[in-house]
């Protein structure tokens, strides 16, 4: 038995364990398998477009009909801004020409849109189980809208201000992101990341701040981080990376590379890769260029002018220009299917419990 | 009983608590008060002359024979940059403008020693039952003469590459300091900051790297977090900032009145205290100087000139210039004399893990 049983009767889940979305890294392959194990699978859908999701979530229900959640990032479209773009490319353009390839060569926009009009329909296509939103809530009447639907509603919080910010607006659970959390941070109420707190600090003051429950994320891998985070008070958890070292995961090889040489310092908060603060594995980009910088252009917008040099660096089996997201526990993960991961960090983590017994 | 009773008998204490040693905050009372509980005191050496060592320990012992804690710093004296002292002074100028002082008066020299050849004949005076290290280990011949004392000797890691270094070199247990900590962060191995480990991450990934005990630290301040570290695999914590909020504290008024104030994200990283990074409450100094910068001086030389400014402002009741050390669970401190804290933290960590029973 689980001691905190409020976020699997919420969610209607067996095993509190939350799979993180990763856009750009998974798809509904890897949902299927945590739902079906009895997790719940995230659908990143900051990257599809209105009918991939749909389809998407028809494939995740040819294999099981339990929960799984539909993941939307809700930033502010960026404003164009054509000189800070140029300036980031011409920071750029040595690396271009490293490569071979034009500094002057068109780009594509960006990849990734908030949830908008057209997302909310899908959303009511598909009814999901669960809807998570990143980087805040969206407007009242596209919330409204999901929340009509049944759909239980996640929001993700980096301090115990947004966590009350999120609850007062109507989200169903906390997602209390610490800061060893790999991939984008949540962050959204202000910009200062050098205050953002680590996982240990947030998950307490979250649970104290809020009456919803509390997903504890961030550096979490293995059966210890779970039995912890149910000792700060969560009652449940978000678990990212570990998932990335299986089967199911759509990485890049050098990606994967890394990830089996992570320690537990090998990640740094970063920008550049994005326009938006991530944790991700060093490399030689974010050396160069950052890890924080100025002069990237607005999120998503640095995105882009990278892809090519992501492209042809993978090529050459570098990761040197790709977003190797990954957070501070990746040494704590095991290579292994997703729903086999999902069984194994649930026995563990009641053995874990029964040993903590005083 | 505590489920992991490493701590308790390496030591020899009864309640595996560790008063974190924190200089300029606090005096043998604290020491004594914590010992005499049954969790271990420690009392910060890095500002005080030998002679005052021994009187120190000499209080703890009028009080208590239980055993305490003796800390020291063990950093590289600075080498003397007087165009770097300088243009930290002339950063300072206009402060000491403000304040009516003479930027041109002269300082008093930097008050923080390393552990050397009279610290450790203090330390074979007084013969505590344990040491503490802070940024990494004296040179083997003074670290011989503590262990033959017979002390228990304790390093502070940051990273699992450092805790295995602490290991190697005769540590008899690990304090993993996340980077929730309060105060001064115990980084020794590298100078990355940006890719320092949260409590979260590191205490697990120090525990698999290591085959002493681990003390947790960083971000602990309630039974929750006491029993979190339990079930991440720590055989103990060390708790600094909770401390703050009692009456043995020695802290100024506006440190006093700051630390009630503290939310999860009040405090950041800063070397412009005293020339090494350190968490504290976010102050006017840190915020037009910092938080990091490359114009302070080597530690701990950044820190006299700012004593006039920091004596002038909290005369006026404010703490813009004053070290407001404190970690990232400030807000789950409770004000009450430091032996009942102990006593009930442990009594209520019991209650904590029987509820997480599966």
């Amino acid at each position: 038995m689980w001691p905190d049983r409020r976020l699997i009767e919420l969610l209607g889940i067996e095993i509190p364990i939350v799979q993180a979305p990763m856009a750009g890294a998974q798809d509904w392959e890897l949902v299927a398998a945590v739902s079906k194990a009895g997790g719940l699978g995230s659908l990143p859908c900051a990257m599809l477009a209105p009918e991939k999701v749909i389809e998407e979530a028809g494939k995740i229900r040819s294999v099981t009909d339990r929960p799984f959640n539909l993941n939307f990032f809700t930033h502010t479209p960026p404003r164009a801004d054509n000189a800070r773009e140029a300036a980031w490319r011409d920071r750029l353009a040595p690396y271009y020409r490293e490569f071979g390839l034009d500094p002057n060569e068109p780009i594509k926009g960006a990849q990734r849109s908030p949830f908008d009009d057209k997302l909310c329909a899908a959303v009511e296509a598909v009814k999901p189980a669960v809807v998570s939103f990143h980087f805040g809530l969206p407007e009242n009447s596209l919330l409204r809208r999901v929340k009509a639907l049944g759909c239980k509603v996640l929001g993700c919080a980096t301090t115990a201000a947004e966590a009350r910010w999120l609850m007062e607006r109507g989200a169903d659970a906390i997602i209390a992101q610490g800061a060893e959390a790999g991939g984008h941070r949540g962050i959204f109420l202000n910009d200062q990341l050098a205050a953002q707190p680590g996982t240990f600090a947030l998950v307490p003051q979250v649970v104290d701040a809020v009456k919803v429950p509390v997903i504890a994320a961030g550096g979490i891998a293995d059966a210890r981080g779970i039995a912890a985070a149910f000792a700060l008070g969560a009652s449940g958890v978000q678990i990212g990376t570990a998932f990335l070292h299986g089967p199911e995961a759509k990485i890049s090889e050098p990606h994967r590379a890394a990830l089996k040489e992570a320690k537990d310092d090998s990640t740094v908060l970063t920008n550049v890769i994005t326009g938006r603060p991530a944790r991700g594995i060093l490399t030689r980009l974010i050396r160069e260029q950052g890890p924080i910088s100025d002069a990237v252009p607005e999120f998503p917008l640095a995105a882009a002018p990278l892809a090519p040099l992501r492209a042809k660096a993978e090529a050459q089996g570098s990761g040197d220009f790709s977003p190797l997201w990954a957070g501070q526990s990746t040494a704590l993960g095991r290579a292994m299917p997703a729903g086999e991961l999902v069984a194994k960090l649930a026995a563990e983590t009641m053995e874990r419990l029964r040993r903590l017994q005083a």
